[in-house]
């Protein structure tokens, strides 16, 4: 793996289009800000066209889904595509309701995304395996998460990430496991939408998705590890903030000592 | 009282359903996560039948409706209703506009609530009592709030509470004063929106709506009042995140401790 | 200058009218109360008339721009120049899209504005300077920006504030130079649209609102200048915290104490 993604990152700077929720619109922005790219949040069909054309990256995100913005969605990836930026989509809570099950096959059938990144209730979901998540949280279940990220990768021809006490990243045929999990990420809103948007940051520096999302994860989970090491479990609002600070404080040299990843 | 509500609600950790506004929709994300409970923030029509079903309760915030979220309001409402499960009211601003005056009186016509929870603007309004409310928030004036509290509650069948410095909350008959107010709450956006959506989660706690609502009240109170002690009263950014981190370190003993509560 | 001006606002705690994107409404919200101003945040077309009849300011904010969010404006504009209150454009990242330009443009010939605030980018495109603008953010160039300025404040006949390490306001005669720039300000989301709400609020206090910007774009970069003393530049989390605390400690003297203000 190459070992100077977050160095290039924030000498790239890459512009990020997010669609995203109502929720974590802020601490999105806040955190690409913070690993030194620029967010751009939009959701109007008007700008659908013009914004994949100018940005290097598209990250799609179905917290707060509207009928509109699926429309805008479509029409952003496809203009995704054709500019040959890679697309990222968070299929926030899709097993909660039939919207958001029909909506992300909607997407799914339209677009060609790079990568499909959730929690392991999400992922579940899109592997048709028997889990049972809870609104918009992972929830609980006992499964074969690699199994799941090979199969659901290979379904839909893209890298999928599975977020966790341990992330499972496979491209349909390797596996990694990264096992720098920090037990406040659950208990702040957004953790995983902010990781979905540092992904499709990462895909912007070359064509190895799979190495790519990887090194996202793992620098991800290493800033939240840091933080964590100050701080109890109580301290979900200090996480918060904190976080942004260590994402932008992070750099190669400290994600090389702490990263434990392993491949299968 | 039941004087294990916080255990259990950490234990039961409800899937909340909140319509909410997008200035506090983060911050009560993150402040309902933060007192073990798992929130799902959605306005779409089309996941309004299916999310009370899934949910334990609904809380409704018209802080900056649309017309498109009115019907949302309603058949989520409805859903709410023939699934059993509690509905609190927070009529942000409801004085301010014909817009809101018009959509509250649609809510409680269409909708039986279980509480409704605002600040005293709100609820004067509510009770049609002269009050010089200020855009969304409380105003000032001369009112007798015990009073008032208990005509909202016998007019709409509910609980109703009002919050400021001191708490009041009436079931129609009875009156609880909650005397532990802190001056900053009124400086931070939202502080209001979380209290409703806490006081949802304590609903789900049982039957006694009027307990658990002065139980939530309280509990929420004290978390601000404790971080309070350390914070003068210009630390307003520090105040809205380490009220985050004291709603996720509460627990039943410290609230007995702190609750200064009196009966009418 | 009158020196009492933040004194003056904290007495008036005016209520502002905000229309902007999902991106800050929180820490616009929470940054105005920081300055002892009630903010009110709508989108909804049923309340356009009736929000700036009962305001003091209107603040217009295209962030996340919807078509809905146009007719809102527009109608909302009309009736606050009705009102003669004073109103602001923040025309965020308008050279991004053809939607962004077109409903400027629309703006600036259906509502009479009292300042226009923006970044380097965002002024330059209204100046038609050949300028690198990057999304939302600032960009890179080589420009005269008292020039800009006082062309853009002379075309739409109003006062321009361009806001960087140095700020840039005129009135289309005058150019302040307002030398109290902090690095930080760029790495957090939302600095502008807060800066924005806050001319906002200070034009607010009289007539002569070239001084008033100049005064509330000074006070600003002051409450910024003073955290960061105390933070290096990889604490964006902390800064965004901390400029709230900051903004509701201010005080006059400080202001007059840190001012680098000169003129041409």
């Amino acid at each position: 793996m190459q070992t100077d993604n977050i160095k290039r990152l924030r000498q790239n700077s890459p512009l990020i289009h997010n669609i995203t929720n109502i929720v974590v619109a802020n601490y999105v922005a806040n955190g690409l800000l913070s690993m030194g790219c620029s967010p751009i949040m939009s959701n109007a069909i008007e700008e659908m066209d013009e914004l994949p054309a100018i940005c290097q990256a598209l990250v799609i995100n179905i917290g707060t889904l509207t009928s509109e913005q699926v429309k805008s969605m479509i029409k952003a990836g496809k203009s995704a595509n054709k500019n040959n930026i890679p697309v990222v989509l968070d299929p926030v809570g899709v097993g909660a309701t039939s919207f958001r099950k029909q909506t992300v096959q909607t997407l799914l059938k339209e677009i060609k995304f790079d990568l499909i990144r959730g929690n392991a209730g999400e992922i579940a979901h899109l592997a048709q395996v028997n889990w049972k998540a809870k609104g918009v949280d992972a929830g609980s279940g006992e499964a074969n998460f690699s199994q799941i990220a090979k199969d659901v990768a290979l379904k839909y021809d893209c890298i999928v990430s599975i977020s966790g006490e341990i992330d499972y990243i496979s491209d349909g045929l390797k596996v990694a496991k990264i096992d720098n999990g920090t037990t406040l990420f659950p208990k702040i809103t957004g953790s995983g939408c902010l990781l979905s948007a540092v992904c499709g940051a990462f895909l912007t520096l070359g064509e190895n998705s799979f190495e790519l999302t990887v090194s996202a994860c793992t620098s991800y989970a290493i800033a939240g590890q840091i933080v964590k090491e100050q701080l109890n479990d109580n301290q979900t609002g200090q996480f918060y903030i904190a976080l942004l600070d260590s994402l932008a404080k992070l750099d190669d040299t400290t994600v090389e000592k702490y990263a434990k990843i392993s491949f299968e």
